[in-house]
């Protein structure tokens, strides 16, 4: 048995999120399906993060231990052959046995997409959230500046289970604009459960001068999620990229 | 009853094509279902043409008959929230009663979309074709420019019932390349049924080297369908836009 790293990318408008759930079609239950059907006979494949249903990804990261004897190159084919489209193994390689795609992961790049518009779209709402009226990127700016660095964000999500502490550390957070939609890039070591999500919402609210950027920074200092009556949805939200060192 | 001009966008890949068929879910169909719940007992709405099952739009336009007491604001969002996600009405606005979308249409805008990836990718499969390998696009400049102008162009496609001319005008018809994407963009007074599918095949072969320019010239010249031996698929295609006077 060889352990091998795949980069995934999935449309997950039509999945009940990443992890495997009895009676749901999840991303990990058709991947684990595609490598049955090629001899694997783990229980389980391992991930780099959980993503809910309706998150997108361009760069999830598994790994599995599987009987292979020809090139890496034929094993994207056969296992590509095997999935539904809206799922694409776009890389696969051989790693080392120990290989853990969560727990050596260095940082996790997000991408949330909003669309401005007060009529609905039907291309770019599939995976970006519409809203109206237009945001000011100016005041979101601010209020996205007090995010970096490191900070409790207990205010901003729930820890996973296996993972008491609730202290993040985001690299880069930037928002831009290229005529009526605005990305939102975020690099951190890790994420908590919601929180890039809490964190569209709440910066979305600064947009629409309904939180001021102070009122940011205090949420984080208060630590109480009360403060942040929401959450962007799910369908804006990509994985773009998980790092090793 | 006042006559209504309306632009439509839909994502048509779950659509049996754009025009009424029994049995089958089409975009004509659920747009007069929408209406009929307003109080509409027209027949049947115009429309400026007819896409393909599989086709999407930007700016396919409608017209129909109704009678609406109210502002057009609050019909264009009634009737979106009549519609599915797939399809909504961008604007709405009163025209004159004479007003036919296809008969008085000056020139059309499609543009056809190509992504070029050896490996699946989820996002941009449901709106382009994936093509491995890479395409010249110099070649397919040269193959693309002996189709602009005034032509006879039954190689590239069959007249509607209404209309036995295969004389059509190309106006504008150009290729951009973003990283991966490649963009074709083409504006006629009016299309063949299939052409530009016809056409962005045949040029995408030049650009694999499979023909030359100088063989485009020729398939116009012969006007034999037959030498163009397949056509680009419907997902790739979007009507961009309908102009008029």
């Amino acid at each position: 048995l060889v352990r091998y790293k795949a980069i995934l990318a999935y449309d997950g408008t039509e999945f009940a999120g990443f992890q495997r759930q009895s009676g749901q079609r999840t991303v990990q239950g058709v991947v684990e399906e595609s490598l049955a059907g090629l001899g694997w006979t783990g229980g389980s494949i391992l991930a780099a993060g959980r993503t809910d249903a309706g998150v997108h990804a361009l760069g999830q990261v598994i790994a599995f231990d599987l009987d292979w004897s020809h090139p890496e190159s034929d094993l994207l084919q056969a296992l590509n052959a095997r999935m539904p489209s809206s799922i694409a193994v776009r890389s696969i390689q051989q790693t080392k046995d120990s290989f853990h795609p969560r727990y050596e992961a260095t940082a996790r790049q997000y991408r949330y997409s909003i669309v401005e518009d007060p009529v609905r779209r039907p291309f770019e709402e599939r995976f970006a959230w519409r809203i109206w009226p237009a945001l000011d990127l100016g005041l979101m700016d601010e209020g996205t500046r007090c995010l970096l660095g490191e900070h409790d964000f207990r205010a901003f999500g729930s820890p996973h289970k296996d993972d008491r502490s609730t202290v993040r550390s985001i690299r880069q957070a930037q928002w831009t604009r290229c005529e009526q939609v605005l990305e939102f890039e975020i690099v951190g070591n890790a994420f908590l459960y919601h929180m890039v999500r809490r964190i569209v919402y709440a910066i979305s609210r600064v947009g629409q001068n309904d939180f001021s950027a102070a009122d940011i920074g205090r949420m984080l200092e208060d630590g109480d999620a009360n403060r942040i009556p929401g959450l962007a949805p799910a369908h804006g939200l990509k994985l773009v990229e998980v790092r090793y060192e």
